[in-house]
């Protein structure tokens, strides 16, 4: 059965679910910066899933790689599975640029925190979602 | 064409190919810390590599990834892929441990240096190689 861990919950919002993955947004404004959660129980490690599992996470990982990379412009991606603080299996997708406040070290726990105002969410949620339609994919909710 | 970046020749040292990848050491003896390389020109983002190639990456660190974490007996896998530096793309693979000197904190930037004695590298090496074979994969030399 699958739980988002209370911390993702706290620290992300909810964009919209992909065949295997939640789909999430960091609620930090100062980056596009994307959380993939696949709706898997009790998972920590990438080979801790199926062979077909995995290849279904590194498929959306990096199609949401190229989309947002194109929607937002970006000049580097970074994608990482780490987990050290949050032991379920999350995939962090984030946009960087070369006038980022934390480049050009990796984001993570580099950032000033600032929330998304719900009107700045819906913007980023709209781009999202409007681009990930293009590209033939629709979010759904399971 | 395929060339290393020189700043990968300086920080790594070379362990043997993969299919896909060059699969190479961080020279630094605090953690077990694995990056891969694929051996493709001009490459900044996964998503620049073929469908097929994306995959054979994605098999390939997944392989490493569950190899290393049995034979060094790790506490959790950082996987990421960076490049804010050097933009030639590598796969970090790093065994973590809950008691390593940049616990709980993603590992770029945060260890200190420490270079492997050529002894300590076979050591590595070896445990590696033998890891691999054991799995039925021969590290080759392209």
């Amino acid at each position: 059965m699958f739980e988002l861990h209370p911390q993702l919950a706290q620290d992300t919002r909810h964009l919209g679910d992909l065949s295997l993955c939640q789909l999430r947004l960091l609620n930090n404004a100062t980056l596009p910066w994307f959380v993939l959660v696949p709706r898997r129980g009790e998972i920590s490690e990438i080979y801790q899933l199926t062979a077909e599992e995995q290849q279904q996470l590194w498929h959306e990982t990096t199609t949401v790689s190229k989309i947002v990379m194109q929607t937002f412009a970006g000049d580097k991606l970074n994608i990482g599975a780490i987990g050290n603080i949050v032991p379920q299996l999350h995939m962090h997708v984030v946009v960087r640029y070369t006038n980022d406040p934390a480049w050009p070290a990796p984001v993570w726990g580099k950032l000033p925190v600032q929330a998304y105002s719900n009107e700045e969410f819906d913007v980023v949620r709209t781009a999202v979602v409007t681009a990930l339609t293009t590209h033939g994919i629709e979010l759904g909710a399971h």
